[in-house]
């Protein structure tokens, strides 16, 4: 299937948001394939996990940014409920505290950071700082123009020692998000999760894209890509995700570490 | 069933752990029976959790304590499966650091205590500091006989404060471990894990059971009960951990938030 290289923003090049469709399915038959391919995948990546740590010599981060309703939250129940949560830790970053905001933006960031052998899943990310704060101006440009680098040095140090890092955006068209947010109006089960705020936010939707489009240029490496995901079709946009998070990690070729102690002189009694 | 009635260590009783046998399955017919059960109550607490983070009024804590090899590991891995990662922490607590150890016992594990609407999942626990420490002496009798009543201060702060508090003791006999570990010995890929330490400790047995029977004694309260699980056998050790955080979910009768905002009157364009 190879989503891994088909859907990956390419380090060194601008994407075209615009031209990309939210509703394609690259490398899927249908949603009736893509149910059983989701299932073998979140069965791999469970003994991944365990390699993972028993290797402990990696750590993965998974970084999910998108638009409201675009389905970072449905990505984790449904893609990551395989894993074990002893060994992966989900950090969601809403608006900065007044402690974080009295440091640098990648602090608080950092302190999420996985450790060795876990994996860790970011629920937006210091990708805000160049996104929401970019387009409602909250710093100036001279401030937020300079993270692009600050980040990719940031990621490049992750990267150095051992963290797997696997960037999402999940890429949903806006009238996509406006059946979304519909169908929650209906649902009186859904209505405290609704803010008028979020619907207002749909007044932006370019300048987010330009902003996007900016960040998935300048901060696609080798050693951290962004990858775009069609995903105004769930079913897609959670095989998608999976698969490629599988396909990477059998690149890192795991081992079991070799029994490197003479078990055969341990004493039990 | 009522595994909460039928396993809890009753407040202001002591247990006597050699008449309790760990190869017990009380309230359940079988292992094939006792699948079909922990599936029944692997979703449940996955509705139950996400019920727990709409309502946000509660939160949840597990504590697992247990011998070397009765399954701490195995009980998160089988049970905490289906819950969502999002809304979830494990925090196993090792040997303390030498910050942790410059600090009241309670103050990682207070670091560590879950948020509101949150899971959160304790890998030992502070009660280390009556165990472990006690039976190697690692701090003098009149420091560790002071931190029974300092814990039952600590929880009952926890749960007044909203958090709900499952201690489960993973009661194994001692040769179920000694089958365990053999297992462990005989398979490769399980070496690097094994330390002959964790077999030299099978020594202080009896000390370690002595440890816990007080544990047990003085500190399950009604805000925060010891269970004793009979966990020689891994089915009924998963099912009954399963079924008790059920049972105690259920009554406390959570709900989704009211629609309380007239979201009627939200624009959405």
């Amino acid at each position: 299937m190879n989503l891994n290289e088909r859907l990956m923003a390419k380090p060194g090049t601008t994407p075209d948001l615009t031209r990309l469709n939210p509703g394609a399915t690259p490398g899927v038959k249908g949603k009736k394939a893509a149910a059983g391919l989701l299932k073998r995948n979140i069965d791999r990546l469970n003994e991944l996990q365990y390699l993972l740590y028993a290797e402990n010599k990696h750590a993965v981060l998974v970084v999910l940014q998108a638009m409201d309703a675009a389905g970072k939250d449905g990505t984790i129940r449904h893609v990551m409920a395989g894993l074990n949560p002893q060994g992966c830790s989900v950090t969601p970053f809403k608006v900065p505290s007044d402690e974080e905001r009295d440091h640098d933006f990648l602090w608080r960031i950092h302190k999420a950071a996985p450790r060795i052998g876990e994996f860790g899943i970011f629920n937006r990310s210091h990708y805000e700082d160049v996104l929401v704060v970019r387009v409602h101006s909250l710093v100036p440009p001279e401030v937020w123009s300079k993270r692009y680098e600050q980040i990719n040095a940031f990621e490049k140090l992750l990267a150095d020692n051992g963290v797997t890092i696997l960037k999402f955006f999940l890429h949903i068209s806006k009238e996509e998000q406006k059946r979304r947010f519909r169908k929650r109006l209906e649902d009186p089960r859904k209505h405290w999760k609704l803010s008028q705020k979020d619907f207002d936010e749909r007044a932006f939707w370019e300048d987010y894209m330009q902003a996007y489009t900016e960040a998935l240029a300048r901060c696609s490496t080798p050693w951290a890509p962004w990858y775009i995901i069609p995903s105004d079709r769930k079913w897609y946009r959670n095989l998608a995700v999976s698969q490629i998070i599988v396909e990477v990690l059998e690149q890192l070729d795991m081992q079991f570490p070799p029994p490197g102690m003479d078990v055969s002189r341990f004493r039990l009694e």
